[in-house]
């Protein structure tokens, strides 16, 4: 087995995504958001990579069971029905619903990796589901959306704990490349925390803008036993 | 005091490097290999990013006194007078000359670099030298060169173990961007061998042809108490 990992969507070739599984990370906040709007019912999640392409998909796909999600620094796009913050994504908002959504880091992430074999989001919250979905795989790529196209610690030390995970599902060691093994190192001995994500630059920013309490959620690990999955244009419950 | 880390020069706005203090960092081996050639009596590296640059800059800089170095893949470049590898900047070989040097990823971070109010070569081979030398400045930025634009586990380590003897230094606890938190946390209780040179992708690559000895001289910290800084357009011995 081989994992590898890209500490930013722009590092990665996307040839090198072709007939691997990939599971993209934001966990502040675009893939914690994915899950907790498929545990809460939604239909579907649309990623696009700019607000304008969300608007038109969304008017292609029928407005009436359809929400246009997304942010843009951090805050809910103009006109949009909802932004980027988990706790908006509740049972009484999206359930039943197909969700279009575009943020800035996270989707864009998405978009990159559509020619992978399996395409996955994965965030704290739903770690232990997705090791177990993908142990069995020969080759794995863990790409951390980042922030601005630059290194985030939290994607980091969520990819770290994801490998963990997968090493004891798989029960082998897998071959990891250089920054596989950094984010091993880097989680060893180090939890998810509310605290921790406070520390980070993403962290910071959401606490600046007022959505500290986003972190909360962001940090619940396992909070949900799902694994979310790209199929054609969507990100579905798939089987765990 | 702010230190900032990039893993990658791609990962830069040059923008971002005016005006600070830029420490270059690319272990295997460019940084290394500038360290060991002023050790010996260079007179100037000039780096340039192009093979070609540095053809032209050779014949402009007068080719009696003047060396050209450089690789891809790792291997010299054909018809050049040396190559990347740190063992083939001997005394003998370099005392008095100048070098002009392009290598796959080192000295393109050096163009990148260019316009930083210091700018100067880091390898494990010159570490205490450096941190000494920055710790009185007020925002320093360590780039990583990288390999392929991605992720190196040894230039981090690099950055990791640079930040703890600034703060050793400074006697103060700098503000830290995502990535030099990271960095550090990977320094914390690993040291640079020859085996952890070894295993990194990069260490890995320079064994694959043959070049596994240069190793050794890439993981001997404080091996030269020197510092090495971008003067116009060369990198030169500065006063420690």
């Amino acid at each position: 087995m081989k994992i590898d990992v890209y500490f930013t969507a722009a590092e990665v070739e996307p040839a090198v995504l072709a007939e691997v599984t990939v599971v993209v990370i934001d966990v502040l906040r675009a893939t914690t958001t994915v899950v907790e709007a498929l545990a809460n019912g939604a239909r579907g999640i649309y990623p696009t990579a700019s607000t304008e392409e969300a608007v038109k998909l969304a008017h292609s796909l029928g407005r009436d069971d359809t929400l246009l999600c997304g942010e843009r620094k951090g805050e809910k796009v103009e006109g949009f029905d909802l932004g980027n913050s988990p706790r908006e994504f509740t049972r009484e908002a999206v359930a039943g619903k197909r969700l279009v959504m575009s943020t800035t880091n996270g989707t864009r992430a998405f978009v990159v990796g559509q020619h992978a074999a399996r395409l996955l989001a994965g965030a704290f919250t739903n770690l232990s589901a997705v090791a177990r979905s993908v142990a069995g795989d020969a080759a794995v790529v863990l790409v951390c959306a980042g922030r601005d196209d630059q290194f985030s610690l939290d994607d980091a030390l969520c990819a770290g704990h994801l490998i963990t995970s997968v090493v004891d599902a798989a029960g082998e060691q897998p071959e990891l490349n250089d920054a596989a093994r950094a984010a091993r190192m880097l989680a060893l001995g180090r939890t998810p925390t509310r605290q921790f994500l406070a520390e980070t630059w993403g962290g910071q920013a959401l606490i600046d803008i007022g959505l500290g309490a986003d972190l909360d959620i962001c940090a619940d690990l396992d909070r949900h036993d799902l694994v979310a999955e790209m199929r054609d244009q969507a990100i579905i419950l798939a089987a765990g």
